[in-house]
This record gives C-alpha cells, structure tokens and sequence, in this order.
C-alpha cells in the first residue's frame, strides 16, 4: 500500500463501470438455455464480470485469509469454550487439521493464518502471518476493546495484506475468523452500526445454553451504552470490535481498492463486511456472499446489505467454511460466460422460443 | 451385468448395514469443530460413510450421465422449445458447449452423453453412447408412450451403463437428461404414482405461457385417465414415462446395486429416483440431492423422498446441473471425515464445552 490513511483508502474505492451491462446480459440470455434457468448464478456471473470489466471473467488465485484474535468479553462466559481454544486452534490450522485446512486443500484456496491479536503466545510458524495489534482486546462489557491506534493499525494491517495478494495475483478474496467469543463482539457492533436491539443481534454462536445467552446480552447492552447515537464506524469498531473483525473489515477494502471480487463467509465476516460498507459504500459492489449461517441476526444482516447468500447448510463454524464451499459455484459462472456456446454458436433453435419466455 | 430382469436387480439392492452408525457419530463430533457445527455436510458424511462402510469415504471418478430423448407429447404444444432442440442440444453436449460439459470440466466430473431415444438422427460420435429404445416416444396424451419391452430395455440399459462405470472405478453417479416436452412427461408420472393431481403436478418448465400450461395440464389429465388406480411402476412408467425417465431410473438401480452414491439432480430426475424407490426401496439409501429446482412440484416431491436437497439455486436447466454444482460439497464432506483432526489429536480443549453442548 503506497498510502497509510484509512481515509485515503476508502476514498480509492470507487464501483465498478457499468457500461458493460447490457452486453454482459446479451451474453447471459443468448447463452444456450432457457432465459434466466441458470438462476443465481447468472446474477454471479453478471457481478464477476462487472468486477472484471470483462465478458470472459476467471478466478484466479483464490485467497482465504483466517484471521485470529481474542476478545475480553470471554470474560463475561459468553461462549462454551475457553479462551485457550484461540490460539489451539491456530495450532491446528498451522497443522492442516481444521475444518478449513480440508476445504481450502479440497477446493484450490490459497490459505493463509493471520494472528490478529491473540492472547497466547504463538508459534514461529513458516505459515503464520503476524500482524498483532494487541494481545486480546479489553473486555468491551467495561472498557473501549481497542484503542484508536490499535483499531486504525488492524485496518490498515488487514488493507495490505489484501493489497499484497492482489499484488501476487489473486483477484478472489475470502476472510474467515476463530477468536473465542467474537460472535459477542460481532452482535455488539451490529447492533451499534444498525440500531438494532441486543436481542435481536445476539444469537446462541458455538451452542451456548440460555444463562450464557443472558450473560451475552447483558455484556452487549453495557458496551452499548457508552457509545452516543450516530457513533462514527471507527469509533464504533474500537469501542465494542475485536482485532480480527477490524483487520477482516481492512482487509475487504483494501481488496476492494484493488478490485477483486470478496466471497463474504458468515455472521461475523458478514458484520466485517458492514464495517467496510459504512466506511466506503462503493466496496459492497465487489461482494458476493457465500453461506446464511444458522446464527439468528445473519439473515437480517444479509437482507440490509441487500446480500443474496449462495449457500445455506447450517453451518456455525466460522474459520470462512460458508464462503469456502461456495467457490465452486464462483468458478462455475465465471466457466459458463467464457466457455458456454450462444445459440448462434451452437446452431440450437431460440428465435420463437426467446420470444414467447420473454 | 450378469442378470437380465428387472426383478432380478431391485432384488439385489439392499440398504447399507448400520451397523457403523455410532463410530461414524462418535468420529463426527469428536472433530475439531462444536458439536453439528458443519450443519447437513454433517448428514452428508454420515450417509457417504454408511454407503462406503468406511469411516474415511472418498469420491472416485465422479460420473455425470445425461440422456437425452424426445416426447410424442411434444405435438400437444406444451413446451417453449421445438423439439428439434433435443438433438440440437446433443449436437452442443458432444462439441462441449453447454452449461452442464462447463460444470463438468470445472468440477472434475467424467461426462457421458447417452442416446435414449432421440427423434432425429444423431452422429456416429466418440463421445456418444448408442442406447436409444426408441425413436421418440408416442404421445402420452393418446397412448402408451413406450411399449413393456421399450421400457424394460430403456431401465436395463441404464441398470448396464451404471454397473459399467463402477466396475470403472467411479463410486458416484449423477444423471441429467434432456428433452423437449419432458416436464410433462415427469409431472404425469409424478401424479401417477403419487395420487397428486396433474394442477400439483405441472409447472411452467423451461418457462411456458398460462395457455401451454393449461395444454400441459390437459395432456397429462389425458394420459392418467388410460391407467388404473394402483398401476405398477412398470406399468406406470410405459403408460406416461420416458425412455431417458426409464433409462435414468435403471442407472440409478444399478448404481444402488453397485453400492455406489447417487447424486440426484432436479425435477425430472427426482421423478426418475422416486421410481427407482418405487421398484427398489433400498436403492434410497443410496442417494443424495442436489438441488431443489424452481418447477414447483419438486419441493413437495423431495420432502416426500424424505430428501433435503444441498443447494437451492433457482437453476431450471435440467442436463444434470444442479447435481454437479453440488460434487464439491460431497468431495468437502468426505474431505472434513478423512482429514480433519479430532480435539485430542490437536490438542483442542473440549471436555466441558461438550457436555455444556449436549
């Protein structure tokens, strides 16, 4: 990144030109099928080749980045597993036995492990990527989660390593998280970013019984209540954020300034991708949306940022497994653009029969 | 094959033992993942373990199969299409233009194009598999489309071609088809067997106008009139089915013989599984679904299977799409069983997170 504001960032951002609209959709409707039976993915395949500027979009290079840090509203017993789990599970990440080492070998993602601030000490690890900027955030029920500098650093940190993959020839991005209780800090900031209740932003995360649910709303409710009505997003993501939802939320901008296309995984990099959105608006017309998570609120969330998921299997997991699974799909309307014969191509009859569908 | 009747196959057919069923659980949620945490790829994984009898299941050569062939019911006006298309799709599917060769080459599937009974000529092509019954079938709204012995042919032909491809080495089957007029053809069968009515039964297809649709609904009122209440399958499938239906139902019975999976695709091949269940009860264990097309009726036609199909795309192509979209997720399922650490082999705290999850 040749600049060091977020300011700057968000003011590179622009959407994509969409002159090239109407020959992308001459294309998708003279494909050889029925009008519009390719369904959503002819919607992917519209917005891919928007993003590309390109009637023959490709993947190249996909990008998972697992973004991991602590949070001290696990204080509050908030979630079912211990604190320690962060950082065992980077353990077993670094290790390939996690649920997204499978998918990512399975499916062709590039994967990388980002330590974002976890509170353990981590391994020098050829495949760790370090950019702690705390090590676990304050517990965000009593005190600001982060300092403003510790909040603009996980900003920018997150923007450059997009950039730097983007750089090496990744146009895909995807941003998963493990940080024990973050789906507290996430239902904090959703709240405060939308003015929804704590009710309806907090939801049971790994599987938390109804005393720990409790537990969680009282926790979001208190660091609600030191923020003023109308909060900026940065004052907002350091007051009740988490290290790797800031660095999640740079990183989608910083890939959005490079135009790459963001396959956004669930409740958590969803709320990420908010923070992105209110900081640059231009940014949300390079997402695309992998998986509606079993997490109550995710669902609203997707349908105030006018999201349409590509998958929804229940899966609660977080790490960027939604998202992962979905790339295929993603590979698949970027092959039915380039490679698909037109019915002029194919010498298959469409005249009458465009007509009458249409 | 080495028998020749019908009988003599579904008799063959026999469930999985379950017996495996708590030490797949028991590997599931000792993942390192909380508990359900990967939703229905869970359910997946269980159903590939029991069907492999193996706590570490694979996909090995994946094989799409489409068969194509035409419709006497294609003169009563019921499609958008002219059924010239048929062949003129064949004619794409052979030189590698369509959706489905653009899934199949990006997801890794092996793709057979079949010859069930075409009205036109086809060309003597490599890639092309000779097994046509018929020349077209009649009009089910004046006849029988198929006579006993063309339906007989069309379901061992099939039952041939699936033995075939496991005896090759692939341990799952999808099948696609293509034919103009052939919703109709699926909703008639579909009323037949269930009891529905042809209203519940008849959707707009490649995308009919209100007048095509009441033609459909008429013809298929026509063709159900000609059977008697409690018609066998058989008799059912001659009466008002398809020789690609028929066909695509045989592959499916001699894939279940063969212990392989079966990946179901939309409407027209969840009708030809039902009569698959319908011959061979067993043969169910043996499929999974893959998508749940938007032609209404196949909705209430998956809950009636019992079926949960793993992706909802509005897809309304048929050639066996919607099924090959889904491969990656089974390949992911079987990936995350063989592959991913369980809490002790990684040093994951778990002990009170589970009992506080169960």
């Amino acid at each position: 990144m040749t600049t060091n504001t977020i300011t700057t960032l968000c003011a590179a951002i622009s959407a994509p030109d969409s002159a090239l609209l109407p020959a992308i959709r001459h294309a998708i409707d003279h494909k050889t099928k029925p009008l519009g039976a390719l369904g959503q993915l002819e919607r992917v395949a519209e917005q891919l080749c928007l993003i590309q500027q390109s009637l023959q979009p490709q993947i190249r290079r996909p990008q998972m980045a697992v973004f991991a840090a602590d949070h001290g509203v696990a204080a509050e017993g908030v979630s079912a597993f211990p604190q320690a789990v962060t950082a065992q599970m980077v353990h077993n990440f670094l290790a390939g036995g996690a649920a997204i080492n499978c998918f990512c070998s399975t499916l062709g993602w590039q994967l990388a492990v980002v330590n974002a601030g976890v509170a353990a000490p981590l391994p020098n690890h050829h495949a760790l990527i370090e950019r702690a900027v705390v090590c676990g955030t304050a517990n965000l029920a009593v005190e600001a989660a982060l300092t403003p500098t510790q909040c603009d650093s996980a900003l920018l940190a997150g923007a450059a390593l997009a950039e730097g993959w983007a750089s090496a020839g990744s146009n895909l991005l995807s941003c998963g998280e493990m940080g024990i209780a973050n789906t507290t800090t996430a239902a904090a900031l959703l709240a405060a970013l939308t003015g929804w209740s704590a009710d309806d932003c907090v939801g049971r995360g790994t599987g938390i019984d109804d005393l720990a649910l409790a537990r969680k709303r009282h926790a979001v409710n208190r660091g609600l209540a030191r923020l003023p009505a109308g909060a900026d997003p940065i004052r907002v993501l350091a007051e009740v954020g988490g290290a790797e939802i800031a660095m999640m939320a740079g990183a989608m901008l910083g890939a959005a300034r490079q135009r790459m296309a963001i396959l956004v995984d669930g409740f958590i990099a969803t709320v990420a991708a908010l923070v992105a959105v209110r900081l640059a608006p231009a940014s949300r017309s390079y997402m695309l949306f992998g998986h509606c998570s079993a997490e109550g609120a995710h669902r609203r969330l997707l349908d105030h940022l006018g999201g349409r998921p590509l998958l929804q299997l229940e899966l609660r997991l977080g790490e960027g497994t939604g998202a992962a699974l979905a790339l295929p799909l993603l590979q698949c309307a970027a092959a039915f653009m380039t490679n698909m014969a037109s019915f002029a191509d194919a010498g298959v009859a469409q005249g009458e029969a465009v007509e009458c569908l249409r």
